[in-house]
């Protein structure tokens, strides 16, 4: 009777409340009540999103809203900074390249954190770019970018920040309107609870005023067509009318937790795998750590592409390993979206399990005592 | 108790059993078990697609794997032919001009069809042509291309033949491998009985050959990602992992039913819906009528627009109305996709309520008797 349980850092666990929205009976999407629920949706949208600016929704995956970012905000030739210090952070700057864009990367190593001062200092180097393209939660390290202190060095320039929120937006705390980002992008398949198939970008009125400018090419991707839509409720294709249903039902379960307590409680969940990972002599692998994705360096002498198979395979619990070069060398957590206490206590007696098989000796419920101790008490101010 | 209809040219009607699919719990798409599921899709889909050509997929509406087709197939400055008879080949004019194609638009009138001849005499009039874009189903019409004869001119060019299959693919016949059409373009939510959010693209070598010399910026569509991330059973993006599930249901129901019975089908069906309008004086918009959607010119003295609202608000059908300059002037019914012989007696029982409370006064039974007929009686090997 083995359980499946999904802390990967997306897909993840989608309630059964949302996967039974999803199966209700499609309606034809030119209709009245395809649009009063559409309207509806998008306005809790923009709760979640923290933003009073429009919430365009793509049948795609992350990727596609990235894309979208780019061919609507850019032309060819023009400058932009790719904040890069991971393969997310990356797949902005190779997203730039294939559309003629030149990127300009400001960059730490991985596990370290690019700096607003970085950021300052190529938008000096560089004052004609056109965009600043960062990552909230760079999913591939675990590493948490200062979007706070971003926004500020980019809101004295003409440059707007898009950020890539796609595993980071309701998790970590991203204050869009307040701290003044420009661009939102994120994804159905992470803290949202959804499947994955649906992607989203936020626009502010500075970066509608940039796509006014764009000369790349676009169709499906159009935010004029996408935001002139949305104002009669609906989309310029056919919309993924299931996963719209879906979407309702996971923003009526956020809102109704509000957002303060939704980013608190991932706060709280990753304060604790991190004092469980460091209690049994783990190594937390990312400088400025997230509450996404908590990235642990493999322990000497383990093989550390088996810790995620071990996991799932013979205890059920998906865990993600590491991607490119850190192949092997870290393993990945993410107590992210429909998440609380008890799957974090499952996951760490999985890991304390598989350590033990692997042949690295975990004093039993050493890790998963860390994680209660921490999950009752305040987390530190710092986190 | 009202009941809901849904015979418009997509969203269609989602099998129970599908929509159950949908809801199972999201599983992380880098395992294993996504990969065996997604390997067993593909090669189901093939069989749907008649094709041994590889079938990549895209979380998308349709109009995105069309714009996946120009992307990947050309570079700005080529010349295609663009088959325009209604809004669909008009978005493949649309889509070219987007991305700096120039499109030679083959030309009929609403409701006409555009003819092999004349798509032979643009290729010779512009030998340089890299590709003709060109409708299965013109959905906005009702017309079926005829597309055997189309591949039959465009097979002795250089050029590809690119079908847009969206509405048509497994309603109206397409022997994609048979036939030799190059690149099939399609959606989930017609006659594949799935919500919207999939869509696909048939590649052959032919077309694989000039996607090699294709220059157009890509990302998001890359078919040379999609086509290797497909021979290991993934895709390169997050997949919309419970829409494949759906979609491994779809394709077992379609499959064992066999496609040629699928086909045969519709085909009752449209014929049936066709004489069922023929017998109260309606007139088929289409000259050549297809099977997935039957176009309906409004009756003189009949307020056109009035016809799917009362249906829909009133009787619980959902059918289509005209688009753009059809507005008003014709109505469209399709029995597409999860639909038998008791849906099409059921819409058109309540177009019989509806023409009465139109003041267009019809014969109780005429319309559905004429139906019942047709659907007791061989098709018209025409048809």
């Amino acid at each position: 009777m083995k359980k499946s349980l999904v802390l990967a850092p997306g897909p993840t666990q989608v309630p059964p409340e949302v996967l039974a929205a999803t199966a209700k009976p499609t309606i034809h999407h030119r209709t009245p009540q395809f649009e009063t629920l559409f309207g509806e949706v998008s306005c809790k949208l923009c709760d979640v999103f923290q933003t009073k600016s429009p919430v365009v929704i793509f049948s795609a995956s992350g990727t596609g809203a990235m894309e979208s970012a780019v061919v609507n905000l850019l032309s060819a030739g023009d400058t932009v900074l790719t904040v890069e210090a991971g393969k997310f952070g990356e797949r902005w700057g190779e997203l730039c390249k294939a559309f003629g864009v030149n990127s300009v990367a400001v960059k730490a190593e991985y596990g370290e954190v690019v700096t607003a001062a970085q950021v300052e200092a190529a938008l000096r180097a560089n004052p004609g770019a056109k965009a600043v393209f960062a990552t909230l939660c760079e999913t591939s390290t675990g590493v948490l970018s200062p979007i706070e202190e971003f926004a500020k060095v980019v809101a004295k320039s003409e440059a707007v920040l898009v950020v890539d929120g796609v595993s980071g937006l309701a998790a970590d705390v991203l204050r869009t309107d307040a701290w003044g980002v420009d661009v939102v992008i994120a994804g159905s398949q992470k803290a949202l609870m959804m499947p994955p198939g649906l992607a989203f970008a936020a626009i502010s009125e500075k970066a509608q005023g940039l796509m006014a400018r764009s000369k790349l090419p676009k169709y499906y991707w159009s935010w004029p067509k996408a935001i002139k839509n949305l104002r009669d409720n609906t989309t310029a294709y056919t919309p993924a009318v299931n996963m719209i249903y879906g979407l309702a039902a996971a923003c009526d379960m956020l809102l109704a937790e509000g957002m303060e307590s939704v980013w608190a409680r991932h706060a709280r969940l990753a304060h604790a795998m991190r004092a469980a990972a460091q209690a049994i002599g783990l190594e937390i692998f990312a400088k400025a750590p997230s509450n996404t994705v908590t990235s642990i360096r493999v322990p000497a002498g383990v093989d550390g592409g088996k810790i995620p198979k071990i996991m799932r395979d013979k205890h059920g619990v998906t865990i993600a390993g590491g991607q490119g070069t850190m192949k092997g060398n870290i393993f990945r957590f993410a107590a992210l979206g429909w998440c609380n206490d008890f799957d974090v206590t499952t996951a760490l007696t999985a890991l304390e399990y598989t350590l033990n098989e692997l042949g690295h000796a975990v004093e039993p419920g050493k890790a998963v005592s860390a994680a209660i101790a921490a999950m009752q008490s305040p987390v530190p101010a710092a986190v």
